[in-house]
């Protein structure tokens, strides 16, 4: 398909993996987790199915240099800067209108993640493929459904339904709702009932999301549009990210909209959502202790290290994460980790 | 007493304040308790009763350098390196020869410690000036004795006998016996019963010395009687070190020597034996947190931060040693801050 664009979304505020991550450095510039930035894994993986040239980037200002630096082989035009924070709505418009300039109402957009693994990236350029065949062909939203492997309860949901007419190999469902981060209990029940993580990836045609925009968020139809007609989007978001409202785009759009379908499977996907994660990543050893970097433990249980600064020694303690970096710190009981924006708050200059 | 002299004894292998503490710079170089290194402080606390010029050092070789740095009042020359590591009994043969030279048979030599802290040093000077008096008075060792402010395991004690006849203000005892350190029982009933702490320093006149070690230690009183006729002591002492016995002066003397005295007494006297001491210098929270350097804490108890490095932050934390330097990392469990020479055993490159 030669009018297929990626978008990847990369915002990110570096909380969840500081001091390795910082605000002007957030997660998806990590390189501890595959040996290279999350966003160029992302925009690697699709080789073979999106050109770089069709690959685009909608991330903060203050990123834009950053990000062109992380992606040599994107066009530096493709990395479009974000004026102020605004939530998922207004970027997935600003894609809108960024896919319709290039390749006309009938292309078609996946919205992709930029801080996220995937250890099966042949298995996902398929489902992202059929994806796009759904998209082209019923006119729908599609969203990127991830089989669970456990219960959990930091992930939405989607519910499938009957199985739409696609034509493709890959199984792709009628989307019967999407449902917030559940608890315990409900998590297992969405589990049973065939739930799939909601993994935050869209594939649509330009036309289709350009009437959903118009139905369900005219102020975002309206920017969509702009950027379109833009030479320069710069000046656009820049006179029009202060109207849009802060929305993110599953509230704004994906919950309203009629006809939105699930492409669900395994592609090994990973969102690495904190400093937790380490142990799935690295090898534990029989204590349970993983260790990433220069790190000498004795009589230790259970602790994360990540030694990328001054050499760490540990003794005696569990059930820790600690992470040594050139500029700081951290030393966090390992059920705190999920919290960790509450300390980085703290900070004297975070 | 114009022929008083004081000896630091400077060894000391790094391994208890690591990582601020090295085998290239042991405790005696750490500034972080009293602001300056512990052994300007040992030699500052001598000011009014022992000149500059009648302090000497006993210290490694390899130290010899940073030790005349820290010490610029004392003359070069008073900082003797020993070829090699012995204990204690050949360090005080070497001092006993280096005093001999300097002021002949009659003079009165302390044997100090060079990384111990003391609160009250004009007490601790009033202490030093009766021990020598009664050290040229009696002919016997005096030993110097802490009254204990809690039934220390760490320690050895000294049991006082019946008090001497010294003329001296301070109270000075025959020494009954030294016991090496107790359990805790034993440890209540030596304080019950009035035993003091043995601080590890000495004053004796010159000639009471060679005469002990002539009886209990003969190699040791060849080495002090060499030393005394040296001129370039450096040339005995690497001649003769190899031959000598590993030793403590306890065991190679006090404990068999006949006239001990022990001059007892509260001189703020601490021996900042392990990182656990960071609480009894640094200021505690409500939540028994002691922190020296740049830190932020979050819901964390009982933790005791030094941050000479990288900030280091805390989050839910409790009962640690974090100690962040530029070359090294510390996360220790308090209950094994003083077991750390294990885990500096098995660094890459301590």
């Amino acid at each position: 398909m030669n009018d297929f664009y990626a978008v990847i979304m990369a915002g990110g505020s570096g909380e969840r993996f500081w001091p390795l991550s910082t605000s002007k450095r957030p997660k998806q510039f990590v390189t501890l987790f595959g040996g290279k930035a999350l966003i160029a894994q992302a925009a690697e993986r699709l080789e073979g199915l999106v050109p770089p040239e069709r690959i685009l980037v909608v991330t903060a200002q203050s990123l834009v240099a950053a990000t062109r630096r992380a992606l040599p082989q994107v066009p530096a035009e493709n990395v479009v800067g974000e004026p102020m924070r605004r939530d998922t709505a207004a970027a997935v418009a600003t894609a809108c209108g960024l896919v319709r300039r290039r390749g006309g109402a009938d292309a078609v957009c996946a919205i992709l993640t930029a801080d996220q693994l995937m250890t099966k990236p042949a298995a996902f350029r398929r489902i992202l493929a059929d994806a796009a065949v759904a998209a082209k062909k019923t006119d729908a939203i599609v969203t990127l459904g991830v089989t669970p492997t456990f219960p959990a309860t930091g992930f939405g949901y989607v519910e499938p339904g009957v199985r739409a007419k696609t034509g493709t190999k890959t199984p792709i469902f009628l989307a019967k709702r999407f449902v917030e981060k559940p608890d315990a209990a409900t998590a297992k029940m969405y589990v049973k009932k065939g739930f799939v993580w909601n993994a935050g990836m869209f594939i649509w045609r330009v036309a289709a999301m350009e009437r959903a925009l118009a139905k369900h968020a005219p102020a975002l139809a309206i920017l969509a549009a702009a950027v379109a007609d833009a030479a320069k989007p710069a000046v656009v978001l820049k006179k029009l990210y202060p109207q849009v409202p802060k929305i993110s785009i599953d509230y704004a759009v994906m919950e309203k909209a009629e006809e939105v379908l699930v492409a669900a499977g395994d592609f090994g996907w990973d969102d690495v959502g904190s400093w937790s994660a380490i142990e799935n990543h690295f090898p534990v050893d029989k204590a349970g202790n993983a260790v990433a970097g220069a790190a000498t433990l004795l009589d230790c249980a259970s602790v994360s290290v990540v030694g990328e600064g001054a050499p760490v020694a540990l003794f005696g303690v569990k059930d820790l994460v600690v992470v040594s970096t050139p500029k700081a710190v951290l030393v966090c009981a390992k059920d705190r980790a999920a919290e960790l924006k509450k300390l980085v708050a703290k900070l004297p200059s975070a």
